[in-house]
């Protein structure tokens, strides 16, 4: 078994020799520019990490699969940034403000193709099985968007419809990711679906870490805005429990701190910060990522895993939920 | 083999059939949408028609790839009316101005998504080149697009980037769908190959063939009001054509009639018509069309194919290219 810094170092690797290269320039230049402006790459990682639990044979046959995960994910943002009127992506220049919108859906089409181009670079028993996944999970991620956009629109969601909601656009593919390697090396079908299982919970786990530090993470290592979701009132973890435990007067509250305008954005970002202090809502978002993180490690118990398989996903988890960024 | 009628009835039913419907009935409900305002169904037909050549078992594992074309197509034809800011498609809204522009976005996304899903539910022993095929084609028609997007910041087309762009955006797709069939049926490979080269010929016959009906059709057959291309300026077999036959004088003529706006739309397609005929246009396009539909049928020469099965898909070829709809 390879270490997560291996792993990592053979995904870095695979990303950068990615080329899309091709004629015409003005629909491949934006392919390129969205895998360069960097990323976690935490869904080839995973995959990667999965697959190298039954085999240690890393070739094209798993590489190119785990480049479509993110490629797929890549190409979900993209489109995502068209529909959110983003900006700015990673810091940089969203595709739709670089170029324009146009160049962004078909920029997008042409990326979200191209996943599956890796994905049939594998050519072994299982790729019927291997598409199903991959289809099935992106279609969720669709109808995940779907629910968040409609969320936009709500007045209040709550905590069931917010957790369906980012378990398709968010866990479904880390889900897919872990699952995928599996199917690939050909492990028993019980020890991929409990990978799936755990991808989903640490998926659960990831989004509500990203939720919470984008209000609370230190602005110079999350490498974005903090307040984000707060000026534009998404609805996260946060806000829903917010929603959920606030009445009569703390409700009023929390409905002045969300309409202040952007010309007062340092005051609601600080009151909402407070609010949520105040209500408990900061120390049980990390109970809530503790509680996924924990579940997702027991969704790898009594499957027949060893205890060294056990822990390389146990560190490859901590991971993703310990980070400030 | 079948009739081309029977099989027509094969597809008007596999599509009438077709049941999207699925939570968030917000994202499925354009592709219901697009599905039922119509269509020649044309890539289905065509890949259950090369397909019946060499076989007459008709079920799921063709029906269900020659449903993955016609959606694909669909998919192509929703993120398209939003690029070109198009009011309707057949007669009806379309999907970005019924819904809205994010609407079309996602479900777009998720149609293309879900054609892989009809395309794999063929699970025999060339699924790997059926996917291939079907993901290249898939770039190929972006590719299209995009140069169809680049042509009308152009001053002037040259007759060669016309038909390099329509062979990518139209009739890649139609080479596909020809392809596809022999490839499932498990055809020989040149004889495969030679449903491709065919497809692509009568694909650049059907494409000029719309050109010119967009000018020279009739309104009431055609199903969308004549002189559209005209208004737009959009580069055109014709429009490409003109260019080419034009200088000083006529070249001033020419630029002073594409210059004509909405308010003199009538002037302006009538004078574009005349000026078409004066310049011996509309009977050259009438030329190229059998030009190219000529070469098409020779691509099936010498191939090893029957008698007979080159009379079905010289049939088949006569009704993309004598219509008037």
């Amino acid at each position: 078994m390879y270490s997560l810094k291996e792993l990592d170092a053979i995904v870095s690797r695979a990303v950068n020799n990615l080329k899309f290269v091709k004629d015409p320039e003005g629909l491949y230049e934006p392919l390129e520019y969205m895998m360069s402006i960097g990323g976690k790459r935490l869904r080839p990682r995973l995959c990667l990490t999965a697959f190298n639990l039954f085999s240690d044979n890393i070739d094209k046959q798993i590489v190119s699969p785990s480049l479509a995960l993110e490629i797929f994910h890549t190409f979900t943002l993209l489109h995502d940034d068209i529909m959110d009127r983003a900006d700015t992506r990673r810091g940089q220049p969203t595709v739709c403000r670089k170029w324009n919108d146009n160049v962004a859906i078909l920029s997008g089409d042409v990326m979200c193709i191209l996943a599956y181009k890796y994905l049939t670079e594998y050519t072994g028993p299982n790729l019927q099985q291997a598409l199903e996944l991959f289809i099935r999970t992106g279609a969720e991620v669709c109808e995940g968007q779907q629910y968040d956009m409609e969320f936009e629109t709500m007045p209040a969601v709550t905590q069931e419809e917010y957790l369906h909601m980012i378990g398709l656009k968010t866990a479904a593919l880390i889900a897919c990711s872990a699952k995928m390697g599996a199917v690939i090396a050909g492990a028993p079908q019980a020890m991929a679906d409990a990978l799936y299982d755990f991808g989903w919970q640490i998926g659960l786990a990831f989004q509500i870490c990203d939720d919470y530090l984008d209000t609370f993470g230190d602005e110079n290592v999350f490498g974005k805005k903090i307040g984000g979701d707060i000026m534009v009132g998404k609805r996260t973890w946060l806000l829903v429990e917010a929603f959920k435990r606030t009445f009569g007067e703390s409700r009023r509250e929390l409905e002045r701190i969300m309409a202040m305008d952007a010309s007062q954005a340092r005051e609601k970002i600080s009151q909402m910060q407070q609010m949520y202090v105040r209500l408990g809502i900061k120390d049980d978002a990390d109970a809530a990522i503790e509680h996924y993180h924990a579940e997702a490690l027991g969704r790898l118990q009594g499957k027949g895993f060893s205890d060294s398989q056990i822990k390389q996903m146990a560190d490859f988890a901590a991971t993703l939920v310990h980070r400030r960024d």
